[in-house]
């Protein structure tokens, strides 16, 4: 669909990208301006330079950005456009087999953008689903809550276990393990043992008050 | 260290740990009331359950809670006691192999306890970290943090990707990610971008207004 793409941005989502379409056999380049031979340009950048940078991309070619949060006009004045937003946590010490078996929200306003947009998601490794611009954001919010905030527990948790003398890194099995159950809900809560829960609250105000709020919102949303 | 052991209760917990216990070959009795020929007594009960049985149990031998908030004298009258808390969700549907690799809090007051404990939680195929009596709370309040709330998480972040036609599937990956690696906060807060933030708010506010109160909650227990 494309032979030559050129990827603006080299954080951790625009080098897992250029890695994998470089894997893939396309003619690569990068760099802040777009070479004119690109069939396609990647805006890999932070979501508020999207806009500036797509004005500064000559028209005429097709332009894709690959943020989760943004609407598609953010890549004004291009008409030929389309986003693929990784819904993966990307690291810089990973290469592009990070990509392998995570999904991404496409966006696209016609039928020959939301093929491209297939087209790339599917080149680099990517199970593609369709997000309006209009969901967008509620989307984004979905995707840190279940990737960013799951960081916030375990760090909450870690603090705990560390303050009893236990090794926060017993937590790992336990959370891989809640993930790969299918996200069964046992334990207190799921028995309907408030006394425990009120327990806790009690334990957190003497020794972790600053965590009381943050575990009765996640009590509270828990409660069936 | 004991050749048979009688198992109360028949639960999750009850059931994984006499299915181990059987696998290493162990003389393994079971039932409401425990057989006067085990060596140890294990009440694999609910927590409110567990001083009633106890008394029950007749004296003389050693006996051990699975519980992980319950402190030792739960066991009263018996002083030959401890405690195992396997740090693990488990499944009625997964056998006893669902126990290894996880860890264990160990409860005990003496040296003889401290090593029964140990010998149970690595026969069970745990790895064992001794939890004091006074720390039983805050520890169990982190394993439901890190746990039970992982569950929450995903629950909530779900209804927002169906919300917008999304898979809720396509949220795996990305969490297994996360745990995978190590933890690394990515996504608008670690970038320290609250207008994204923000935005989130708006969009729950308008489409899922009760979960603003656990959003906003995580959020600002995500801010460094």
């Amino acid at each position: 669909m494309f032979a030559s793409v050129h990827v603006i941005g080299t954080g951790r989502a625009g080098g897992a990208i250029a890695g994998r379409l470089r894997e893939r056999g396309l003619r690569l380049t990068s760099g802040r301006d777009a070479d004119p031979a690109a069939e396609l340009v990647i805006l890999a950048v932070p979501d508020a330079s999207i806009p500036e940078v797509a004005q500064r991309v000559a028209a005429g070619r097709w332009i894709a950005h690959v943020s989760g949060a943004t609407r598609l006009d953010a890549l004004d004045p291009h008409q030929r456009r389309f986003s693929v937003h990784p819904l993966q946590t990307l690291s810089t010490e990973r290469g592009p087999e990070q990509l392998d078996g995570a999904w991404a929200a496409i966006g696209a306003e016609t039928d020959a953008a939301r093929e491209r947009a297939r087209w790339l998601a599917t080149t680099l490794g990517l199970r593609a689903f369709e997000v309006a611009d209009d969901d967008r954001t509620l989307y984004h919010a979905g995707a840190v809550i279940a990737g960013n905030f799951l960081v916030t527990l375990y760090r909450a948790a870690s603090r705990l276990m560390a303050e009893t003398g236990a090794p926060p890194e017993a937590l790992v099995p336990l959370m891989s393990r809640t993930i790969d159950n299918g996200f069964a809900l046992t334990g207190p809560i799921a028995r309907g043992d408030w006394s425990t829960v009120e327990a806790h609250l009690r334990a957190l105000e003497e020794r972790a008050p600053d965590l009381v709020p943050l575990y009765r919102a996640l009590a509270e949303a828990t409660r069936p």
